[in-house]
């Protein structure tokens, strides 16, 4: 398969992938994909008939979210990318220069990608053994690292849902509570151990009413597609208000997300077998067959003075909990889920060292500082410095990504 | 002060409330509000010149949440509401038989009220010392009950938004992952140890940006009202899912809201001041004057089968930690609020045995029954036990309520 617009070798954005997003240019605002460095506007599609023949609403592209697109099911939202694809094939409906002039093709770099969803609840998990170990073995008992319920169920929490921020929105260090061990009360101070977690987060595609449970078997079915997410922690407040009701203003001072939703149908190829679960589950918890996603992923520190330095490769299929379960999970005491709802899978750290997905981890607490290009330490984020993460899958031919999801952290006010 | 519409003398709806709410009568939804057993169609107001002179949109109150009402802010709800009141005096503007006739009055037994807001995030405070305090003895350190931070902090934690639902919704009891302490595995059961929790919460009346932070002693300005709140919580599920990042499924399957906002207008004769805090607390939660208010609370159990009992009388006065500290604590990182968050204090308890916010407590962790009047027993929620909760404050002449709180619990499928 190949487009009539140039993809270069190694971008995001090839054929196979065919994301949404929210684009603002020139004053409108609708959906999108991309090919290439290409915007391609998807309700200026709609509107030149190239989805005749599927059960689209008037206008449905022309909004401020995806929410209602994917509302519509993945019975139309499947067509919908394979049409989009089909045209955009060489020879496609829309390679032809009517179109070219239509208004409907935008240099990725004249546009502004915004929030794709309204995100009504944002779950976190904590779903990679590997982190959960590292944490409980720096902060807990080292020979018995993992809690005791961390093999049955795949921890969550809710997370503040008005604070995710679309990739390139700039990071305020957060002021707070902060008590270290050899003080007898806490002071009022800046955070000084500002750290990003690597995660990816999946949409929600699919209503359930209050009551309803999914069926892991059948979760796929609720999961329209995934975004990279950066769930940034200031780790000096969180462990200061974190006992016992869990992680609060350390965490919801804001989360970057990436602007495009890579859809399951275009993940398909990259399905991978996830690690043996040690322990059996409980019935509701089974699956069978391959549940998780072989997605590289990649974080880079980059001080905005030119220095810049990959920090951690990690992948997805690390994952000990697949989405399926945590999906199973979540809704199996009758809490129902919603279009748009956010799940995160929590910090995705391999078991190597060049794999941790958190300066937390990375640097050991700080006790293995990083060091930049300029020879300057880090052992957690400066000011101006910014983290970027990137998520890509390959194999023959075929190769998605995910974008970039960028923070760049600004000083305290 | 006295309105032409019959209010009797133990009716939560005086002249002097005037609280805001959404119904659904006759395939039309709008804001109302009520006077003793009349609900006053807000909608049917404006478009009968009540409002004149004050900067309404046009058809605000044609809505299915109250949202956008709240938005405009203070300066016209405020209005708004003493016009109403107004307008509901004996000989004012609608004490004639035009208005009486012009569909503007409805039977409160025949409307159905609705969630009056779209609920962005829900947030849960641990504010009752109290209520910490009696946890701590029951399942840490008896002698070390209160956890360090807790003096020190508002604690709080991230609820879900969507299993929120209005007043008279049967609760279903959730399923989960349940272990207890002779056993090594969990197992998956039905909540055995289904609770109430007694709460107020607050609702957000206005927006902040990302990074920007509420001063203590503006925080009134962002708190539109008061509603009762019923956190259920399946005790069996917290205990075992909870560390280390806090409460989830046993509390997510659905939280009861009674359906009228009163506004902290309403409240203002009922301020007084919250107990002295012990240790001194940090500037930015520093407050002067009287921050509570002298709220009466009771709950009642009812099975159905013709017993009630009331089982708890409380107050929300006894918050340790007011509104405006847990509003500041809550943005002091950055975190944006949004127009509708709702913001719950955590299980009110009182000082003595029969102010317990909870059954936990009541029965202390089931130790000692309830004996209801039939004489059954009741260490949990048994199926078809309905929690009704109510909130009053008297002063003098003035009595205003909140009206009730209620859910039945229905067995687990």
């Amino acid at each position: 398969m190949k487009s009539f617009i140039d993809v270069s070798k190694n971008s995001d954005f090839s054929i196979y992938n065919i994301p949404f997003g929210i684009f603002r240019y020139n004053g409108k605002t609708a959906a999108c994909t991309r090919i290439g460095d290409t915007i391609v506007d998807l309700d200026a599609c709609q509107k030149s008939h190239i989805f005749k023949g599927i059960d689209l609403p008037e206008d449905i592209f022309h909004s401020e979210n995806l929410n209602s697109f994917i509302g519509l099911g993945k019975h139309i939202t499947s067509p919908v990318r394979i049409r989009i694809q089909e045209a955009l094939t060489l020879g496609g409906a829309l390679d032809n220069d009517t179109f070219r002039n239509a208004d409907i093709f935008i240099n990725a770099d004249r546009v502004e990608m915004l929030l794709p969803l309204n995100i009504g609840d944002y779950t976190d998990f904590y779903s990679s053994k590997e982190h959960a170990t590292n944490v409980g073995m720096m902060f807990r008992d080292p020979n018995n690292a993992l809690l005791p319920n961390w093999l049955h169920i795949p921890i969550g929490y809710h997370g503040r849902a008005s604070s995710i921020v679309v990739s390139g929105t700039d990071i305020r260090r957060p002021y707070g509570q902060i008590k270290s061990p050899n003080q007898d009360n806490p002071e009022f101070s800046l955070s000084k151990e500002l750290d990003f977690e690597l995660e990816m987060a999946f949409v929600v595609g699919k209503d359930t009413a209050l009551g309803a449970r999914i069926d892991v078997n059948e979760a796929e079915e609720y999961i329209f597609g995934l975004m990279l997410f950066n769930d940034w922690s200031a780790r000096d407040i969180q462990r200061w208000e974190y006992v016992p009701l869990g992680p609060f203003l350390g965490k919801n001072f804001g989360s970057t997300v990436s602007p495009w939703i890579v859809t399951l149908e275009a993940l398909e190829p990259f399905r991978v077998a996830g690690p043996n679960q040690e322990k059996e589950v409980l019935p509701y918890l089974k699956t069978e067959g391959a549940k998780n996603y072989d997605i590289h992923l990649s974080v880079a520190l980059n001080d905005n003075k030119g220095n810049n330095k990959v920090i951690a490769q990690s992948n997805f299929k690390y994952m000990y909990w697949n989405m399926c379960q945590q999906l199973a999970h979540h809704t199996v005491n009758g809490c129902n889920v919603r279009i748009g709802d956010l799940m995160a899978s929590g910090t995705i750290s391999g078991p190597t060292q060049d794999s941790l997905g958190s300066m937390l981890e990375i640097t050991w607490k700080g006790t293995r500082p990083i060091v930049m290009p300029d020879q300057s330490e880090r052992k957690f984020i400066h000011d101006e410095d910014a983290v970027i993460m990137q998520g890509w899958c390959e194999k023959g031919e075929i190769r998605i990504g995910f974008g970039s999801c960028e923070g760049k952290v600004i000083s305290g006010l």
